[in-house]
């Protein structure tokens, strides 16, 4: 654990994580720590320059290992992952950073979440902030590593820390500190892990798996014909069951929920219209971390 | 008062009057009154599809009767404008349409606003929905007729919903159906208004009077170097007082607001970014509504 990459506007249009890393810029020795190479970069400055989320593709899904092992596409943001591929990667091959510290905001009430893939050491992360910062929640992909497709999956260990309810192109200054301490925390973790080879983190978490996207309600013409309904607003994380009103159509009909109880995260998020998706619905779960003298 | 116009979408990224006006172009029965002819349309249809606030300027700001009486401008916006005010209009010369009625949302905490250009019919129709709907706030604008640049000033009467806060992009049910409750009272008010000539709205209101905008500090770049501070966040409508905390630079300075007390508005909208505007400051005042007989 050498080298850390923390990013900024990998969205251009969250600007909490763009502002930080503009003012770590400015002021390196906040984000300086013993024996660590950090480095600050933005993610995507053609998206932050024209204040939208991309330009003509998602670059949180553009890191799929494939199409990072060909030719970059036409897509400015095949282009850019290919970019960031080179300068933090190469993925699964040697990469040159050893850890992604994503910065991301959501219009969903998520709080302070940290996005971690399934992997010890991101685990012993996530908890270390857990201890140290309140309310924080830890949002758990079980991906295979050959289909992860996210910016942090560039390097072998990484976090993305979301938070929420933030408006696309507003900073808020609570959740920016938020934000930053949370950063702060992820630094001291990694630096104790590589500076002390007696310091762990162990014990059990509890973690939201990512579930399954659930679309709006659509149309014959498949256009979305209901809001969220207002008593499942701002409830991310809590738990959603059977029959519980979950859409309103536009005419005024309340659609329940069908599913398995579930924990729904992203409710209502701005960036998931365009793919006509209202939540995800996630499973709470217990995992333990290995020690570190086992992996 | 015989023809109105509700319009939706004269921001793109302003959902919840977009799928209103969609709402009711499918069952114009629910905004169908006694002898009123009720028009309904998209503000800027080509920024709705594109999902922006706008694509050359700010639509809402381009109806300058000057401008309007020239050829238009290269912008979308300046096109769009002359084709609105062709329906609509024209301006100061024997408009078609009597009112106007332009749905809007903000990311600030405004609650719902109704903002009406300094004129009796539109006092009248302000404080009969406020009449009829919980926490209604008035915002006047003072502007001489000739200084006018919002849509609604194209006819010669009309009001502005704006509600929040909603982030762009976003529609929240129970705002959705306060816009819509509110819109049914202003046509229930034209339609009394217009059908029985004994129906009249008189006495005070409490408004607040639009006030200077508020920049960002900057740096020498004249870059924006400070964020609102958290104890203004969501304070629309409460009084800031000379030494108030207002900013709080990136590095961590508060800056204290040194004007004189007044009622912050549109604190943190997203929009208001680009122009490096944090806020405006308005005014409370109160105004006595003239009896319709003496008009």
């Amino acid at each position: 654990m050498k080298k850390i990459a923390i990013v900024g506007g990998t969205h251009g249009n969250e600007l909490t994580g763009i502002r930080l890393i503009e003012k770590w810029m400015k002021n390196t020795t906040l984000v300086a720590r013993n024996n660590l190479d950090v480095e600050l970069l933005y993610g995507n400055p053609l998206a932050i320059r024209n204040q939208v989320r991309f330009i003509d593709e998602d670059l949180n899904r553009a890191f799929h290992v494939d199409d990072l092992n060909n030719p970059p596409g036409e897509s400015w943001e095949s282009q850019q992952a290919h970019r960031l591929n080179k300068m933090l990667g190469p993925k699964f091959n040697n990469p040159s950073v050893d850890v992604i510290i994503d910065l991301h905001t959501t219009t969903s009430n998520m709080g302070n979440t940290i996005i971690i893939y399934n992997e010890p050491f991101n685990m012993k992360l996530a908890k270390y902030i857990q201890c140290h910062e309140d309310n924080v929640r830890i949002y758990i992909s079980d991906k295979k590593a050959e289909d992860t497709v996210g910016l942090q999956s560039v390097a072998p260990h990484g976090a993305t820390i979301e938070i929420g309810p933030i408006p696309q192109g507003v900073l808020f200054h609570e959740q920016f500190e938020t934000m930053e301490r949370t950063t702060y925390h992820a630094l001291d973790f990694i630096q104790a892990y590589d500076n002390a080879p007696g310091f762990d983190i162990t014990g059990e978490i509890e973690a939201y798996q990512r579930g399954v996207l659930i679309p709006y309600p659509t149309d014959e013409s498949g256009k979305i014909c209901a809001m969220l309904h207002k008593d499942i607003q701002n409830k991310d994380y809590c738990l959603l069951k059977k029959g519980d009103p979950m859409f309103i159509t536009f005419s005024g009909k309340v659609m329940h929920y069908e599913g398995d109880a579930g924990f729904p995260v992203f409710i209502n998020e701005a960036a998931y219209y365009e793919k006509n998706m209202a939540l995800r619905m996630n499973k709470k779960i217990m995992l333990t971390i290995p020690p570190r003298d086992r992996l």
